[in-house]
């Protein structure tokens, strides 16, 4: 967190004074809002699809660590991986709401800083901000967020239809957020005690910014439907394939055989591994926050689906008593461990 | 908080676990859930009504202080103060989600104890958990709330619709969940250090229980429908009288005049008022947390609305040159101010 030059004690605006202050100005863009940010709830209509929402709590020093990640990027990605939720059920996200605690460290400029992320996520993926709550915290930043999306009626994709034969996909490519992080980590530890440190991050541009600022894959929500595929089945990668495939595999009660040499994985990623002495497929399987979309299609969507811009066909499910597991490329198959992100650990 | 017999330890079960622990057994009730928890995103349908949405952040030490809140009633109450403002969009509330932060002094039995609240809740209105987040945190409990409601067609009720001549109404009585706070403080102060202390209610036990389990007045909702009565706004009281007729009278560009001789309040919240050398008007109109309903009918609905049970009458909408006042006992008008509750402050 960078020092402020021009300094606003939050009690000057109070708490109803500092959410016009930072919603000041938002105009609702879809027709589904009826009414956004002013009153006791937000208003929404759905007369002909069907709503998803999704919902999650980011907390200071368990999900994000403002030594490294500038308020702004922590607002978009705040924002992010709730949308991405949204695109995992094959819908289109419309409207979110964002509850701020916020520490007495934290000035109206700091909240200015992170409301510019929320409303560029807002403004990149077609998202109105309605409402939400902002109060005192004890204990560091806290953020909660909801996202209400929609799909058309029967278009909604959940976790649970995958069938034996059916193909594993897999938008981008897996392990760099969490590499990301470990560079991120490293120039932390390497800057401890030395104000003047300048973080070098040569090379490792791309890792940084999965980390910092990630994407939700809304654009393939619109290809799949450009495409005419409605997945069997789809998740967002956010603790790891393995334990995403899974989750998958678990809710369909099936099996599974993902490839090694198939998981799509950036050079940028591979060179880190290395320089760490990681395992870089264990990386790819279990890193986690990479927020691509994982979602199964029927046999017959071979060919449509790979033709698909930035989607790789990375295995096949099968019948439950199968279990799941990696296909090494040396054709050994090892069973896949849901290791992935446990804050609770 | 209560030490526990029997304990176990958050991490024995892992985040995934204590979610299905905690929602096992959950089944959707409204036919607008087609999906509860155990996807990316819980799937709703509302073709024929408006939606509404809101949401609530809960920090431990902010708004909560367990030493005299019992995790039972904290997660009714969590549950609730989003219901209320649900009812106060005259509508009525379906599904909840809810997420929580957990700190390692907390164990599974705690969190048990606080989703009996939530579910007991949900129960009593008739509302569906229908997903949440759950993770660790470093310090102290944090609950995040949304609720999801909906409403006929037109039926929603905003802040905004007040007219001059129209009729202010209040639910219930006020004053009595801030007085309750007072009770507990008193009752806290008095154990310090005393490990065999035993708190005095007697005399109090309405004071402590509308502090301790506020209830939303979805029943007044109903009854406004069964009267055939649509309020022209309307607001729930979480901040204070003052505070709520003023986000009335400015959002709908009008003035008032509330009558302190009109202000519903029960004896013992007088006789608390009396105890501690408070104004008791000014904790009937700055005391918060009484979750009743104000709103504002047209003159012509006088009858009807002098009719309902639990309702009353304690003023008028203006022209706004003649600003908000209460118009005491003796025929004075003290314009009104938002003191309420600022956490920000």
């Amino acid at each position: 967190m960078q020092p402020q030059e021009k300094e606003t004690e939050i009690s000057q605006l109070g708490e109803f004074g500092l959410i016009h202050h930072l919603t000041d100005g938002i105009e609702p863009k879809n027709s589904s809002t009826l009414k956004g940010i002013g009153d006791d709830a937000a208003i929404l209509t759905y007369p002909d699809t069907d709503v998803v929402v999704s919902t999650d709590l980011l907390l200071e020093g368990v999900h994000f660590d403002l030594t490294y990640v500038p308020l702004k990027h922590l607002g978009y990605k705040s924002a992010v991986v709730n949308i991405s939720d949204i695109c995992a059920m094959n819908a289109t996200p419309r409207q979110i709401t964002v509850s701020l605690g916020i520490s007495k460290r934290f000035t109206v400029e700091h909240m200015e800083q992170l409301y510019d992320g929320i409303r560029l996520a807002c403004q990149v993926y077609g998202v109105d901000l309605v409402g939400g709550d902002t109060t005192a915290s004890r204990q560091g930043l806290v953020i909660s967020v909801t996202v209400i999306g929609d799909a058309p009626r029967n278009m909604v994709v959940r976790r649970d239809g995958a069938h034996d034969t059916d193909l594993i996909c897999v938008s981008g490519d897996l392990g760099a957020a969490y590499m990301g992080l470990q560079v991120l980590e490293r120039e932390k530890a390497a800057s401890a005690g030395r104000p003047d440190f300048i973080p070098k991050f040569d090379g490792k541009e791309y890792l940084v910014e999965r980390q910092l600022k990630p994407e939700a894959r809304k654009d393939i929500v619109e290809a799949l439907a450009k495409a005419g595929i409605k997945p069997t089945s789809m998740i967002d990668v956010s603790d790891g394939l393995s334990s995403e495939l899974l989750h998958i595999c678990k809710a369909s009660n099936t099996g599974c055989r993902v490839y090694e040499d198939r998981i799509p994985i950036d050079y940028q990623t591979a060179v880190m591994a290395k320089e760490l002495n990681m395992n870089l497929v264990t990386a790819a399987l279990n890193g986690g926050e990479d927020y691509e979309l994982l979602f199964t299609v029927p046999l017959t969507d071979h060919e449509r689906v790979s033709s698909m811009k930035g989607v790789h066909v990375i295995g096949r499910i099968t019948r439950p008593e199968l279990g799941c597991a990696l296909v090494t490329r040396d054709d050994q198959e090892m069973p896949l461990q849901a290791q992935g992100w446990n804050h609770m650990a």
